[in-house]
């Protein structure tokens, strides 16, 4: 029954990726197959990056649901296009729920590699922000999260919290529980104070003044 | 006889794949360096990723004559450039004959590497197309695929006929053939009769008004 | 002594690589995430594509000072930023020297693994070079090395020094110096003398006209 909540999960996280990235891309104007695309790299794409550099087949080849599931989401922009503007908050909170189930996930395959935990909280990034960016490189913007929101911070800080509780605890339940509040915690605050990461400002053009 | 066909037919594609990603980088005034660079990533990119998918070595890294025969698309690009464009056609048919190959090429090794038929759908479009996408990525434009022609959704077809002619006959020639002439007849008849994938138009600015 | 000084070097050339990164990240307004992922992408990405493609562990999964040193670097551009503007003479030759280094490692893992000169030299160019491919994609622009400056032709230059000295001679040590001083001395005079590799234009807009 865990497990099974666990998919429901990761299937809900995974559609709420793969309709940010096939949005964009109707925003483009791009043609079905390029909005699948780029739904497919937002919804697998940090997973994927992480499995490349963990050097193990990519989780998605074993299991044929992702391609389905991306493939109904996109189904249901090209349906419910209209009715889906006024669904932003529920698609938001899955959006949330996803990438901290998706740090989690990252943080949990690279320690069982036997990686150490500094390696692991990267991949646990890695496999929550990273098909945002790889989404906004595929429709030739500047990637988001790099310019605001609490995004990838907020996986940073989950993997710093799971580091933390693993000082003092063994219960991995514990941990990953941990880890993933902090991450939709800290997002849903920063979204709602408007909190954001500090701009680095381009120091060389004042200097030139 | 036979291999030495489909060597000429893989080698005269990666030329006509690298030409293209030349000829686009010559559009922004890339140096030579740059422009061998996107015809690289045009002709060995899509089966380069799906090869770090497969988890196996590159296969250009296998041979040589494939950074051989992009550095003579550049020599050819550079020396005949005011011919070429009169060879506009016969670039298309080189190009589009040699997609066809790389769709099968691409469905062939990953079959044989035991992944599921739908994994090997996925990865002869990916050899096929992806290369076009990094291009695309490499001089900072929206991928050309993803926006029109029937490019990608061709590789996909010519996947499905593939699966198909598979449940009928064990015939590998026979998969092949239908696979690779599904992609070509596809990509010819929407370039002829101007056909394309519908577009993604983007609801939330409709919605917004 | 010997060891160490390589490590320095290494260390010294990740910093330049990496403030190279962040630094263009400012001037786009990244905020401090974005910048550090970006100054990592730049120090780390070309290292990391050539060891996926060796299909080993990448080099920084192995030893967390490329991270750290990156955060490093994100610190001094936070708060030296008005002082840095004075010591791009500095930086520039640190980012020489580090790349003339990465050119040298790059070659010689790739030849550790059995494979020849001619993927060493394209992994010694790639280790050198792609990070700032990377960097460039991150932050949506044409990359600079394929439009202006010597740069991936210095590392191509090295590789084919290392390559012509181990015709002649067995020392390692030879090649690796050899290969270093071209990649440097090409670099600086290219800059001082203002040289360029010959840009391909554009002609089939010359064709239309």
């Amino acid at each position: 029954m865990n497990e099974l909540f666990l998919l429901i999960i990761e299937i809900v996280g995974t559609i709420a990726f793969a309709i940010s990235g096939i949005r964009l891309a109707a925003a483009k104007n791009f043609d079905w197959f390029g909005a699948y695309m780029v739904g497919l790299a937002t919804a697998i794409g940090g997973g994927t990056v992480r499995d490349l550099l963990l050097n193990t087949t990519p989780f998605w080849m074993l299991n044929g649901w992702y391609l389905g599931v991306t493939g109904l989401s996109l189904l249901t922009v090209i349906l419910l296009k209209r009715y889906l503007v006024k669904l932003n908050q529920t698609v938001f909170i899955f959006d949330t729920v996803g990438l901290a189930l998706f740090v989690v996930i990252g943080i949990q395959k690279t320690l069982l590699f036997g990686f150490p935990m500094w390696v692991a909280i990267f991949m646990g990034t890695t496999t929550g922000a990273l098909g945002g960016v790889l989404r906004d490189i595929f429709i030739n913007e500047e990637p988001l999260i790099f310019r605001k929101d609490i995004y990838g911070t907020a996986c940073i800080a989950g993997g710093i919290v799971y580091w933390a509780i693993a000082l003092f605890s063994d219960s991995v339940i514990l941990q990953q529980s941990a880890c993933g509040i902090t991450v939709i915690l800290l997002r849903v605050l920063a979204v709602k104070y408007n909190w954001s990461i500090p701009i680095l400002h381009n120091y060389s053009t004042n200097e030139k003044e």
